[in-house]
């Protein structure tokens, strides 16, 4: 967690208690994932069985599962389907690791760099499309579409991220456009599919929708914000990071908005001029507007906005747990 | 085309007279390709249609389609999913992209590696998952669950593939079990949709399968086959590149399974010496145990047997040609 997120709130939050509504059924999750991710071929088997590892928190599993449970009962196409979204989530996962530039290169100076980057490829593609057959194992066609639909969204969005790669003049509503699509889509595709397959409205199942992908925003926002103030040890990767892949987050287009013509060249300038340190040369312009402050505001502003959605459900421990997740995502991003 | 292939079969065949039973259908589904793969976003668009234009033969929405009008007739659910496994087959081609090292060292030299090389992945997996998407629009999970399935045991192959590189005690019968899942499931995917959406009974289907994975088996036996007597001008791509990434096969594992224990020993010195012309140093090896011939004896013997599975369906155009193609895949493999 970072040190200055952490000041604001100071009882972090245990999301095994968060999880407790559907601990038994988180485990029958981690039961598929293990009996369908192995393959007969024992070094496949070891990659295979090394990309279910990768991934930790199970929160799109637990999405999807809180929300049937919020509205009605958790049947077996939720405890599949849970799988699947996890399943998805590790393969894209999979794929961030071979998308790291500054990661292929160190890889280049290893022996196996040849093995690494070309079984990430392969591994996170084994992951995909054995989800989506899992998906096709439900009697209609319905969460295919769904979870089809989100994928491509979200592959739509990250897209755009490395479009727009170095495009300093990105506004803060296209950031948010390809937050909501890269990141906040496949957690509203969890909360509808839960929703829908537990025997919710339409309304309902649009309403949750809708809070995944407010909930999903924030938590991106707030993963975007501990690349600036970021434990490292915690977070488990080094500050910077965007900023060394030209990256445009919300805290330098907020502080890009807010500085004056000369400032703005000013820090283009330092932006552009490839020394190790420019970011801490950035983090002086960054404080003097305020950024950090801001981007926070703006992740507590999408979760509260997820949060409102909730209205419509009844009181139960799995609606106190996807509340207590809106205020998880914007302290812990990791 | 290979020279050597050449001189045994003096007439090269023209696809476009293959095709002419689906030639209306193959344009519909470029007209669907075309109206699928979109983005509203420039560059994402820009790299979209780049996909598209990867691939060419349109092999496998072939397959599809004169599996279908050789059994009845071609209907909208044909056209989608000729679509459909096209994305599927450009997606993987994609990957490989990424996948082959010694492209991603050329790029790492060049100003854009990033770019191409997180641009390939993305692209990739966004063509994936529209595949799954435009699939799940059917009325049935049907063809999603055997283009799921088909996918991952693809995806398994090429693993398999990349974890015995270096493997040159690998022999004929596992080459051949790889060749079967990486490159000869979608072709028989591709065949048991088209059977199945025109109505065919289920052992017509599954003899139309195992065509396609016979015939698959010889498009790769003669694909690889190329890297070592390939004409480079037509087959785009370098002799040797294989025998680079130390990718054991026919010809090379034919050489081994021959070779005596000491000679097997000087060419298994040969491969490891890392010279830039071990390429030149192997070719009096698998002359002296014909290697060459023996690797098109096999592809031809695969082509063979698939030609027998056809033996069930009455006389028409569309037959004509998927036995036409059984010579077509053994003439050339690009």
């Amino acid at each position: 967690m970072s040190s200055a997120v952490k000041q604001q709130d100071a009882a972090p939050l245990d999301l095994r208690a968060v999880y407790a509504p559907i601990e038994a059924d988180l485990a029958e999750v981690e039961r598929i994932l293990k009996a369908q991710l192995h393959s007969k071929y024992p070094l496949v088997d070891e990659m295979v069985r090394y990309g279910f590892q990768l991934s930790g928190k199970r929160l799109r599993p637990a999405l999807l599962l809180l929300s049937a449970k919020a509205v009605g009962e958790v049947t077996r196409d939720h405890l599949l389907l849970a799988a699947v979204v996890e399943m998805i989530h590790t393969a894209t996962l999979v794929h961030d690791d071979v998308l790291d530039e500054a990661d292929v290169r160190r890889h280049l100076a290893t022996a196996n760099t040849r093995w690494n980057n070309e079984a990430s490829v392969l591994l996170g593609d084994f992951l995909f499309t054995h989800a989506f057959y899992l998906a096709s194992t439900l009697d209609s066609t319905w969460a295919c579409q769904a979870i089809g639909r989100a994928t491509n969204i979200v592959c739509e969005g990250e897209l755009r991220q490395i479009a727009n790669r170095g495009n300093f003049a990105l506004s803060e509503l296209e950031y948010f456009d390809i937050v909501a699509a890269k990141t906040a889509e496949l957690c509203a595709c969890c909360c509808q599919l839960g929703a829908h397959y537990a025997g919710a409205d339409e309304e309902t199942a649009e309403r949750l929708a809708r809070y995944g992908r407010g909930l999903g925003t924030a938590f991106q926002i707030a993963d975007d914000l501990l690349d600036v103030v970021g434990d490292e040890g915690e977070a488990g990767k080094s500050l910077g990071t965007d900023l060394e892949k030209q990256k445009p987050t919300l805290p330098l287009i907020r502080t890009l908005e807010r500085a004056g013509t000369e400032q703005r060249e000013r820090i283009l300038a330092i932006l552009q001029n490839g020394a190790a340190d420019r970011y801490r040369q950035l983090m002086p312009w960054m404080r003097r507007f305020g950024a950090v402050g801001y981007a926070r505001g703006q992740a507590r502003s999408f979760a509260t906005s997820a949060r409102r959605e909730l209205v419509c459900l009844s009181k139960s421990p799995a609606l106190e747990s996807l509340i207590l997740l809106t205020k998880f995502v914007v302290l812990r991003s990791h």
